[in-house]
């Protein structure tokens, strides 16, 4: 039997702990996407989210590529997925592609902070997403090359993740059935004590 | 005249777009910190939310070592920062350094979305903190060998960024009078038009 959207959502959602952003509770990353657009409005809202992120020495490295759902660019996005990504991917009405400057504008020095400064601005992009009822999932399976070649983007431009954009759909529409039952487990994380530390092997003491 | 840390926030603050998470528009990286301790507690919501980001295969590939004031890992940190960044990071009660497993933990191949996804947790830790009432200010003016080998931090680990955590301090304590004329600056980004695209170079219609 498979869950509805609605309970999926509590299965998802963080043990809490107060204090912490509600939206940081509620994010995840669902493969069932309803039959619906993005307004506008919306989408100037996270990527108004994606453009207050900090940056090394406020480069501000990322651009990102939107494909709406009939155009060119949501194709060539697509094409560029693994064929797992393609089977569910497809019910998304917007496809993302981040992607980050490689050298500095100021000293045209690579800039080694390009690819964590864009995963810190996808970041703020998929929180500012979870806030206004959508959900973001980001994929690191698809055709580097390809997508770089169709949508024309110079080598200067690292590529982060492609994602997609949506209002979340019920689990059923899924196909493939491994599909729904990731729709419907616990998200999983390591316990505090395995990534913050006091020194390098000695767990911090969070009280 | 230099203006009080409430005056600062205000310039500091980026202009509301309705429905933008607030703390989105609020965060941002301040040098002057309070002479005052951040708590375990508080410490353990940072943590907990960088926990839950989002990460290629849920890899979770970010390891953070955390310095309070009078520790030796204070020290070590410290130590690492160029003299620019000794000259007021000093003010922080706590300084993080940021890691990423460099390979896959089922694969054992290297893991391209490391960086990227340390940067994803960072930004989620940053937007708590501010969510908190307390700043981080991120850094990549350190010395990457020498606080690798003063934590004794394995190869396969990639060094991200340093930051600094604590409560805003006031603008005239800063020393260097170029970083308080920085400390009253509004912040700036690039506009929408400059992020944000329908194909690579067609700025996307965003309403």
């Amino acid at each position: 039997m498979t869950l509805s959207a609605i309970e999926v959502n509590h299965l998802k959602q963080a043990p809490a702990m107060q204090g912490v952003l509600p939206v940081i509770h509620h994010r995840w990353s669902p493969r069932a996407y309803a039959d619906r657009p993005v307004a506008a409005a919306d989408l100037a809202r996270v990527f108004e989210a994606a453009r207050w992120a900090a940056s090394s020495s406020n480069e501000q490295p990322w651009r990102y590529v939107v494909g709406l759902r009939g155009s060119a660019t949501y194709d060539k996005i697509f094409q560029s997925l693994v064929e797992f990504n393609q089977n569910w991917a497809a019910s998304a009405p917007v496809l993302i592609l981040g992607t980050a400057r490689a050298h500095t504008s100021r000293s045209g020095r690579p800039n080694g902070y390009a690819l964590y400064d864009l995963g810190q601005a996808t970041a703020y992009l998929a929180l500012q997403a979870a806030a206004l009822g959508l959900a973001v999932h980001q994929m690191g399976g698809y055709n580097q090359q390809a997508v770089r070649t169709a949508l024309g983007i110079p080598e200067e431009y690292l590529l982060g993740s492609v994602m997609t954009l949506g209002y979340q759909g019920e689990p059923e529409t899924l196909k493939d059935e491994h599909m729904r039952a990731t729709e419907e487990q616990p998200r999983e994380r390591k316990p505090l004590r395995e990534i913050a530390f006091s020194a390098w092997d000695v767990p911090a003491d969070l009280g």
